[in-house]
Formats: C-alpha cells, sequence, structure tokens
C-alpha cells in the first residue's frame, strides 16, 4: 500500500518539504539547519538524514570484503555483518513502514506485528553479501519515498500506536527508533568484525574499547 | 620518509602483490579469497581490504549530516562525530606508517613516539567536516600507496618494536590495530550519534543495544 486513510491534517508547508527533500540528498551542507533540534529531540528531517545515509555507508564498508569481516560471528548463536545486513533489509519490508501505516490507520486499536528477529538466517539463504546490500538500498530508499509522500507533519508526531511489548509509542518515537536502530547495528558490526582481530592485535587489545564491549544488542 | 633501510628480504611473490592491489579495490569478489585466515590471525590484504574502506564508510555516513549528529558528543570531554574524523586523520599522519617505519628501521632500539590523542582538537580548529573526511581520505591512501610500495613479506610480520607503554609489539600487531582502531572508532561513532536520540527513541531504548554500551575506548 502507499498511503491509506489519513486522519491527521495534510496541510503541507513548503520549508517542511524543502527540508525533507535536502535531507535524502547527501550533498546539501549542514548550516542548512541553523535551528537544529536541542539534543535528542525528534526531528523528521534530521532522522531522515541519517536513514538516507545507512546503505551507502554499508555498502562503502562492506562491498567485497573478505569473508573473515564478512561471514564470521562472535561465536554461536551471534550474527555475522552478512546476518547483520540481511537483518536490516528485512526490516525494511516488514516492520518500520508496516507500524507506520498501522499508527495512521489504527492509532492504538491494533498493535504492531511482532518482528521475527531471525527472518533473514532464511531469507538470506543463497544470496550474496551484494544482493543484500542492493536489496537493502532498494528498500530503504522505496520506504522513504513512501514517508516523503506521506507529507507528515509535526502533529503527526504525537500519534500513538500499540507494541506488543512496549505498550504505547509515538510516531516520533517509531521514527527515531528507526535511525537509533542503523546506528545499534552498525555498533554491533564493528564490534563483530574487530572481534575477529581480536588476538591478532596483541597487547593493544587493551587499548582499542571496541574489544571490551560485550555486546547489548536486543530485539527492536 | 618513503623506505629506509630494511633489513628483511625484499623477495617479491607475484600473487602477495596482486592480492594486495585486490585489496585496494572495493569491487573485487569476496571468492578471490579461497583461504582466508583463521579467526584473527593477521592477514595484510585482508587488513588493507578493511583499511581502504573506512573513508569512503565514513564519507558516506557523515558528510552533510545535520550538526546533531556531527557536532554533538556524550557530554563533557567526550568526543563528537567531528572529532573522531580528526583524530582519525592525525594518527595517518603521526602514527601507523610512523611506527611501522620506526620497526624496520630501528626494530626494538628505539621506542615509538607517544600519540597525541587530543590533537586534533587544535588540529581541527577552523576546518569543517567535509575538509577533514578530505584529509583523512587522502592521507589514508597515501599511507597504503607507501605500505604497498614496502612490499612486506610473511618475514617482516614477526619483526619487533618497542610501544612506550605495552612494551614490545610486532610489525604485524600494529597493522592489525590499524584496522581494528578503524573499527573502535566506528563502534564509538555510533554510540555517540545514537546517543543523540536517546531520549527520543522512548520505551526502545530498552531494546538498543548501543544505548546500553558506556564507552570503553581509550588510547591506541
Amino acid at each position: 500500500m502507499s498511503s491509506g486513510p489519513r486522519l491527521a491534517s495534510k496541510r503541507r508547508t513548503r520549508t517542511w518539504g524543502t527540508d525533507f527533500a535536502l535531507a535524502l540528498s547527501p550533498q546539501r551542507d549542514a548550516c542548512i539547519y541553523p535551528n537544529v533540534a536541542s539534543t535528542t529531540e525528534f526531528n523528521l528531517s534530521e532522522t531522515a538524514a541519517v536513514l538516507s545515509r545507512t546503505p551507502a555507508a554499508l555498502d562503502a564498508l562492506l562491498r567485497g570484503l573478505p569473508d573473515t569481516w564478512v561471514r564470521r560471528s562472535e561465536g554461536n548463536d551471534t550474527w555475522s555483518a552478512f546476518d547483520i545486513v540481511g537483518h536490516l533489509a528485512n526490516l525494511e519490508r516488514t516492520d518500520w513502514m508496516a507500524r507506520l501505516r498501522r499508527i495512521l490507520q489504527d492509532g492504538e486499536a491494533r498493535p504492531f506485528e511482532r518482528v521475527d528477529r531471525f527472518a533473514q538466517l532464511k531469507e538470506s539463504q543463497g544470496k550474496s553479501l551484494a544482493q543484500l546490500l542492493d536489496d537493502f538500498a532498494r528498500l530503504r530508499r522505496e520506504n522513504l519515498a513512501e514517508l516523503q509522500a506521506l507529507n507528515l507533519q509535526p502533529d503527526d508526531f504525537t500519534r500513538r500506536g500499540q507494541h506488543p511489548a512496549l505498550g504505547v509509542v509515538t510516531l516520533a518515537q517509531l521514527l527515531a527508533t528507526w535511525a537509533a536502530h542503523d546506528l545499534t547495528h552498525l555498533h554491533q558490526l564493528s564490534r563483530v568484525m574487530a572481534y575477529q582481530y581480536r588476538d591478532a592485535v596483541g597487547p593493544w587489545s587493551v587499548f582499542l574499547g571496541v574489544l571490551q564491549c560485550d555486546g547489548h544488542s536486543a530485539p527492536p
């Protein structure tokens, strides 16, 4: 689906639309944001700025890397870089925009579907990392185009939905979590990769914070 | 300097040179590495594969982002994304290749210079993030070209140097640490960025591992 019934105002401010378009263009300069939100406050164009960059960042980091970095995990039942990219692609398909539409259509009346954190283990079978990176980039691009088309306004951000485990959440919290979820998996990815050199670095390991991290990821 | 006196063999194996060149090309496919080193074992071409990708990954992630993501830190005396990129650029100038040359020229006889972890706070003054990203990419490219020209062979990897705090280290450990250091700062960067949305995500914070990370970076 592309939009579905919208209950909130559809007024469009030219500035807001321009901000969003600029956020999707990595070429823009930071100085177009003279009045950024105060720390930890949600801002749609800032959120979109992160969301639009993650696929290219992962692509630049991972495409073509040898299997040591891509296919190895931290041991039993932990994820490799390959698994992480598959997970990100899977949630683009099943989670973020589906939950956003649910909030817009049903509010708190109908809880979100639960996320299958292991779907990618099956879904990625037979695919290459390059295919997963392509999938993720395409799905993210499509989702951001749909998000932009929704033309959300500030009073939409307080609309509420029902998370199956967390209870009431707002649309702004969902969007902020979408961006922070990219960052939590970038955090995990850098740790999983560094883990492959945990012995190779010798005595330097005491100085490398990433090797002291025992991981703290949990379901989104 | 470009090479300096070399004590080890200078024999060149065509395969090794080819591997290194391929490692520097992000377009190559992972399948050219049928016999990757076992976990946590140092491998020059695998190390170069990470080192060559970090500047583009940081560029894709950060260039043009609003100041919320780039200039904010985790509070007093912690680093922003801007500071982290400045630090990476600074160490390209002052640390990794200087230490490698020191090992080749002086072995354990002359300890490495100490690193100034705060040099970038002064060095980055008046620069934009875009300039720091450009600096880092150029310096890394130059360093990898110099590394490739040294044509290191497996028996060079056990050559020893003297770290001012850690004592004896090997050339392989230095190179492995160079790559792991990129990853430790990618780990830090994702945490610093996520921190800016620590409240915006609302109840989802319990599921976002990066928000549970209390940081563990220490001097390189």
